[in-house]
C-alpha cells in the first residue's frame, strides 16, 4: 500500500516529464519502495535493429529507480540520481519494455534499488537488462544544485 | 584520422537509429577511438526541472561509446552494449549536451570506452557526467542474439 | 545439486587462490548458478573502524560471483571477471562476511551475476553491500591473454 | 600540493587499515584531489594464475579514490566508499600494482573519483583496471553508521 499523497506526487512529476512522456512511458505500478515503467515499442525507442535502445532501457530502469525511491520521500522530498549500472543481459526485443525497481536500501540521504528489466514478446516476459543504483535524497523545494 | 569507409557506416548506423535523431541528436566529431554526439535541448530529453533528464544523458553517452568503439571494427563488424555505468556529476543545466567517448582498451571481442559529457550553458562547457562502459564486437551480418 | 567434478574443479581453483586464503576466506555453498564464500574478521580485511574493508567487500563478492559463474562452465572452462560494480550499503560491522552470488544471465561468452552480502553480527545477518558483474568464458588450458 | 596535516592524517589513516597494511600496499604520492597507491606481487594479493587477483585490484584502487578524496575533506572530515565500478581491462601479470587515484567532482557531500591502474613489468607500465566511484562525506569523529 502507498499513500495516496505520495501517488499523486509521484505522478505529477511524471507527466511533467517530457522525457518520459515523450517515449509512450506510463506507470504500471507503484507500492511502498517499488515502481514499475512501461514503454511501449515505437521508432522513439528503438536502435537500429529495432529493437529498444540499450540508453533508451538505460534511462526507463533510471526512472523506474527513482520513482520507487521517492515512493518512501515524496512528498516532501525527492530523488536525484547519483549513478547508476545497468547490464543489457538480451537484445531487447519485443512489443513493450517493462522496469520493476525496488529499493533495497533506504537511509537518510542515500537510497540504493536495484531495477528488473524486460521486453514482453508474444505475451511472454523476456528479461532483457538489470540496473543497480544510488539515490540522493533532497528537499522537494530545493532546486538541484551542484553542491550536494 | 578516421578512415571513410567507417565513418560511412557509422553515420548510416546513426541515422538509423530513431531512438536518437528522434531527440534531435547529431555526431559532432570521429576519430580512431574517439565519439562526440551533441543532442541540443527540448522537451524531448528534459525531466521536471528543464535539465537534461538523467537517463537520456545515460542514453547519449552509452551511444557515444558505441560509435568510439566502432571507429575501431566498422564496418565489418560492430559494437553492442554490455554494460555502463554512469555518475551525474551535476545537473545538466545548459543548451545543449556534449558526448566525447574514448576507447580505453580495445580486444578482440570486448573493447572498454569512457564518455566525457558536459551541458554547454552560455558558451561555456559545465561537466554533467562520466560513463565508463564496456561493449561487445560482433559480426555486422550477424543479427544480435541472446547468445553471446 | 552440482556435479562432483565441478564442485571438485571450483574448490581446487579456490585453493590455490593466495588473495582468498590469505584472509580466511572459504566456500560456504555451491550448487548450479550458486556459491556461497564466508570470511572472517581478522585484521587482514578491516579497515580503521575494524570493520570490513569496503575493498575486500569487492574482492570477495567478486570471488563468489566468478564462482558462481563456474558452476556454469567448469571443468572445461572458467570465468575470467570482466568488471563489477558495488555498493557498500551499511557498515560492514560484524564477526563474518557472507557474500551469496547468483548467475542471472548465461551466455556462450558472457555470464551476469549478481551477489548479496551480509554480515553476520551476534547471529543476525544484515545486508551490507550488493554486487552486479560481468563474466567473461575462457577454455580453461588456455592462459588468460589481453586479446579477449 | 598538500597540506602537511591533510598528509599526516591520511598516513595515520592508512596505517591503520590491517587490509592494507597485510598486503604489503603504500601510499606512492598524494597531491590535491590525487593519491598513488602501491601493492608488491605476492602471494596475498594473487589468483590462481600468478597475477593480481581482480578483487584485490579492485580493492586497491577503492582505497586510492578513498585517499584522493581524503585530501580534500581531511583533517575534520572523511570519505566512506558509496559505491565504485572496475572495468578489468588486461590480466595483472606483473611485479607490482599501481593505482592512480583522481578526484573529478567535489560536492559538499559527494566526491566522484575515476582511478587508473596498471601493473609494472619488466620497467614499463601495463594498464590493467580502470575504476570510477563515488564517495560519501562524513565528520571525523562521527562513527560511521547505516543511516547515511
Amino acid at each position: 500500500m502507498i499513500d495516496p499523497l505520495i501517488a499523486r506526487a509521484i505522478l505529477d512529476s511524471f507527466s511533467s516529464m517530457g522525457a518520459l512522456t515523450s517515449m509512450g512511458a506510463s506507470i504500471g505500478g507503484l507500492d511502498d519502495g517499488f515502481c514499475e515503467v512501461r514503454v511501449p515499442r515505437s521508432r522513439t525507442v528503438t536502435q537500429q535493429h529495432g529493437y529498444f535502445h540499450g540508453g533508451i532501457i538505460g534511462a526507463v530502469g533510471d526512472t523506474a529507480g527513482g520513482y520507487a525511491g521517492n515512493t518512501k520521500v515524496m512528498p516532501a522530498r525527492e530523488c536525484l540520481t547519483v549513478e547508476y549500472k545497468i547490464n543489457i543481459t538480451s537484445p531487447a526485443d519485443g512489443e513493450s519494455l517493462i522496469a520493476r525497481a525496488r529499493v533495497v536500501r533506504t537511509g537518510r540521504t542515500l537510497i540504493v534499488a536495484t531495477v528488473d528489466m524486460s521486453v514482453l514478446r508474444d505475451h511472454v516476459e523476456h528479461q532483457c537488462a538489470l540496473l543497480q543504483m544510488t539515490l540522493f535524497v533532497v528537499d522537494r523545494r530545493t532546486t538541484p544544485s551542484s553542491n550536494v
